[in-house]
């Protein structure tokens, strides 16, 4: 039903305010340093002029911090402000009418018709007056000032433009009738991550595949021998699968099998037996106290270790017995093993989230969380995130990062692209995507828009993961090494997060099982001997594709990825723009593996304010090659077996001695 | 921030329910007699099937009506409701785990697959034992039976075939944990009109042109010799400018001239003289009576008249005298008149709407429209809604439709697209439109498609005018009587309510104030002499426009509009459908006066039904010719001299008696 005005006379509407998301009932997601950009269609009735502001404060304080909003074409208004400190902030939007301001246009406007505009100077003047009454200390003397000023000036025409001043609107801005301010019905919320949240390269390994004796369970101990190779190759994160005991009813065993042989290790995702449950570490590993030592050295490799949440049971874990209301219990006083039918996964009981005891349940799975914070971990890798309730991970991942706000969970939901995006929306801070499934310059330019143009690209944040333990896509099983290639530099350089399930992604495993996107004799259920330095491993390529991420701030954004023209269309062509250090790069891909692919490429030259038939220079960050182009459309070729991939680093002004030194 | 779930355990996620206006600020807006399609993302976690329901009810009833909502695919569901009386509905989503679906969905497969459903069986009935309990009469019985039946049912086979009735699901549904319902967090409203408000043809006259005596102010009472004629040309609306006294002090002259001679009668939007205002009927038009007299009168040959809201004064008003705080006054001593600095329109006073005394005056220019509804008038045509402030006009409608919920208000906003849509949005009925410039085919399908397939198609009702007294556009000063054919063909089939300024239109009248897009001599400020029936007028081919309009229900809507290819980008093709009388239209028309332009043209046979390679007929409801063609492409050829357009009627299933007689 329409609504009665409180005041009748507020005339200015703000509609439409982005980002947004839901009406407001989630927070949208940046980064500490990130600038908050803020649109709004902001109008009134009849012609007006209007002021508009955007307010904003972390949340908890009580004072707003007020910035002006700019006009744009068709209604919209922009305003900005930067977050510095993690959690959240709140923002939202003012406006009304500027009388004076309307006043000094219409004032030019008719003095320069050649109208008498003795009575408007008039009508000015009051309104200044009006305004001295009330005005603050230093703007009631400058004020003051300009009255006097306007008062005694004889020249109308030196009057008129110390009227219309844009310090005298400035000034004025302030003592308007206040009352009359329209304000935005909703106050919205910005959740700000620490920076690794927006840019991290992620390494996967299987911890017990790495012990002195080939073929035995490794220790964390052991593993740390592992930890230069990973920091060489340019990670900052290093994704551990549960570390937990592994439960042995119905343990699973090589390539999936519904039964183990004795010494078969198990999946780690089948959790907990009676040496303990989620908090517990698998003594074949090690105690608390050695991962804790992993995790000190990982540190000093500058590598963060991130667990795996898998909120399941095996059939011996504790919880069964002591908490047997959390399960759901068969007429024949069997557990209820997880199943989608007809499929069943009889190593595997899930948590019963209907339990009338849910709230116990959710304090039990925080207190897992905060126990494994309480040792060092700060990132999480949540299994299969979309077979539990949306309401369980609001609130868990809100208490958590109530008191942790730099904590990063990574949704790892392979499902419906509503959930997924549900999942985001609700706190997950980095997401699995399709990616493993976009091949075709089509597919790839489509889903990038999709992310990154459209609603997602403030909630979502993907991770681009071209293999894990669970997929081997079909790309990767046929396209030999060039595909390992191509898919890892789209994989760096589209997304700014973006991981690989290793050694299987250096060395080029490409066995599958027959017919499926699975690995043949996975690591999830038997300890594998890899042998890392084997010729032909991407270690090197992947060293620099992470050193050039490092280096490149364009890269450590996914939102500001553009795609260019291409008249191949086997070659994908993109650029990356990072504002605050000029940083451009033009990243050209042969999406084909077999064969030699060349194409016309368009460089925005337009974009990067390079005068049409002006030499520039580029630079690939991937071959070392420098190249001078003096065209818009310039011709590239790309060899699948030498390098399907350059990153150009345009360098748009040739002329400045910087240049001249980083080029030649 | 994230908030705590009320009840964790509700699992079911309803987002983005679709229509639904700026988070539900604003009612969409339907016609007596719509089905209201309601869509919705509805998912919850894991694989469980769901069930979800729409609601609604008319506002101020209790109980709410329910449906069913049904699975389409990507999570989107969909339900729908009728509404029939006219006023508000509200209407909201519900939905929830179906835990027996699941189970029988489950068991099927199960027992499909081979496996022991043994236990899966008895987890059912015991889910049927506790729906028992409380069911109500009718289904205890028939509940209590299947379960009987179920239970004695020896056959495996046949007892899975009886637990997985699509009856038995049905039954069920009512009877399974209420407590964990989720409901959306909003209710949403439907406004809906009377069917004029989605269908009208409007004829505007100035009735002082149609006295007896050529030249000479006319009167209601002899402009009543108009009515059959309009009615004949199938109009259903008669629209008079504001029929109030006229003021006197800086009268307009002709064309548009600042100064005056004794007998210009003056502009009829310049209200107000010491005979009276707004509630005043010019005392030259006749008394209030007669105006009575003439509403009747136009009753009788099916037209309504629709009356001028033109909320401003001349110097003349009483409201100066009455009321002069509702006005700007100037320091020295004179009313502020209307101004576009530097234009001046000094016949005009506005309102003042910033007025401290906004309260009375609000209920002053209520107490208008309820005086001209009591005399019998409910369509009203908005003068420059968008120089009176949002706030007013959706308090002011809001206000007469909740007594009044036939009236209708055209909203007179030629301005910017975000301000024309929010006076849509706050209540205004019909939209004046930018179709007057939108000529080629290629901003004729961008126009369609915002406003059909995008937000405006919910709430912003389009009312075509290809002119106007206040708009003559260029190409109808070019394009000769052609012109105006097409541009009137195209006004009254793409947009289900359009209008014409007449007898203007039907004589083709061309000349403009050189280089403006007026007319030249414009009869807003000077009596005009009609020769109605001059040769080449448009009279017949409007009424058989308007005939085809009032005989195919697939013209009575505007969203129902698709475009379609046609290989000349001359000619723009499109069809409109109407679901329940089965009503298709195929248009074409020749937006090029000067020329023949031909092309092929591709019949939608896929979505008519109309297997390939069998002859359709086509009627050709302007030319009466008809067609059997039998391809999917077919040539046409539109001369603009003769007909610039075809409107064929496509049946699609030949073989019925009916078709023959209609066609033969």
């Amino acid at each position: 039903m329409p609504k009665q005005a409180d005041d009748g006379r507020k005339r200015a509407v703000i509609e439409s305010v982005s980002p947004e998301i839901d009406g407001g009932r989630y927070p949208v997601k940046r980064v500490a340093g990130d600038r908050v950009r803020v649109r709004a269609d902001i109008f009134c009735d009849g012609h007006d002029l209007l002021c508009a502001r955007l307010w904003h404060r972390k949340n908890g304080e009580s004072d707003w911090q007020r910035f002006s909003m700019q006009p744009m074409i068709n209604d919209i208004w922009e305003g900005w402000f930067t977050v510095t400190e993690l959690g959240f902030y709140e923002y939202t939007v003012s406006a009304w009418v500027d009388h004076f301001r309307t006043w000094q246009t219409d004032l030019q406007k008719k003095f320069a018709a050649g109208q008498d505009v003795r009575i408007e100077f008039s009508v000015g003047l009051h309104m200044m007056q009006k305004a001295l009454e009330q005005a603050r200390e230093g703007d009631a003397q400058r004020l003051g000032d300009l009255l006097q000023s306007l008062q005694e000036e004889k020249d109308e025409s030196l009057a008129v433009g110390l009227a219309c001043s844009p310090e005298l609107g400035l000034l004025m801005e302030d003592y308007q009738e206040r009352g009359l301010v329209s304000k935005y019905p909703r106050i919205l919320q910005v959740e700000v991550d620490r920076k690794k949240a927006g840019c991290s390269a992620w390494y996967e390994i299987f911890p017990r595949s790495w012990g002195y004796t080939p073929g035995e369970h490794g220790t964390f101990k052991e593993c740390e021998r592992v930890l230069p190779d990973i920091a060489e190759m340019g990670f900052d994160v290093l994704y551990l699968p549960p570390i937990h005991p592994i439960g042995r009813t119905k343990r699973k065993g090589k390539n999936n099998s519904p039964v183990s042989e004795p010494g078969d290790p198990g999946s780690p995702w089948a959790i907990g037996s009676e040496e303990g449950g989620h908090k517990a570490v698998h003594p074949e590993l090690g105690r608390l106290d050695d991962f804790r030592e992993f995790l000190s050295k990982a540190r000093e490799h500058g590598l963060e270790i991130a667990l795996d949440l898998a909120f399941q049971c095996s059939n011996d874990h504790p919880y069964l017995r002591e908490h047997p209301q959390w399960f759901r219990w068969r007429p024949d006083g069997s557990v209820q093993f997880a199943e989608n039918p007809p499929k069943k996964y009889e190593d595997i009981v899930p948590l019963d989230f209907e339990t009338e005891d849910w709230p116990a349940l959710w304090q039990e799975l925080k207190s897992v969380v905060v126990f494994w914070i309480e040792q060092g971990v700060s990132i999480f890798r949540v299994d299969n995130p979309h077979t539990k309730p949306f309401a369980f991970w609001e609130w868990l991942i809100g208490e958590v990062k109530n008191e942790h706000p730099e904590v990063i969970f990574l949704s790892e939901a392979f499902t419906r692209p509503k959930v997924m995006n549900r999942l985001a929306k609700l706190g997950f801070t980095q997401s699995y995507t399709y990616f493993a499934w976009r091949n075709s310059r089509q597919e790839l330019r489509q889903y990038m828009e999709e992310l990154t143009k459209t609603g997602p690209a403030d909630f979502f944040r993907p991770n681009f993961w071209p293999n894990t333990p669970d997929i081997l896509p079909e790309i990767l099983q046929y396209g030999g090494r060039p595909a390992f290639v191509i898919r890892l530099a789209l994989a760096a350089t589209l997304s700014s997060n973006y991981g690989i399930y290793g050694p299987a992604y250096e060395l080029c495993v490409a066995d599958p099982v027959p017919g499926k996107e699975e690995y043949l004799n996975s690591e999830k259920y038997e300890i594998k001997d890899w042998k890392w330095d084997q010729a032909g491993n991407l270690k090197d390529f992947i060293a620099r594709m992470n050193n050039i991420r490092r280096e490149n701030p364009a890269l450590q954004a996914t939102n500001n990825l553009e795609f260019q023209e291409c008249d191949n269309p086997n070659i994908l062509v993109y650029s990356k723009y990072d504002e605050e250090s000029s940083n451009y790069l033009l990243i050209a891909v042969n999406l084909d593996p077999f064969h030699n692919q060349a194409g016309w490429i368009r460089v925005p030259l337009e974009q990067l304010g390079i005068a049409k038939g002006k030499p520039y220079l580029l630079m690939d960050l991937v071959g070392d090659e420098k190249h001078v182009w003096t065209e818009e459309w310039n011709r590239i070729e790309l060899n699948p077996h030498i390098s399907p991939v350059q990153v150009f680093h345009i360098h748009a002004h040739l002329r400045t001695e910087n240049d001249f030194d980083y080029f030649m």
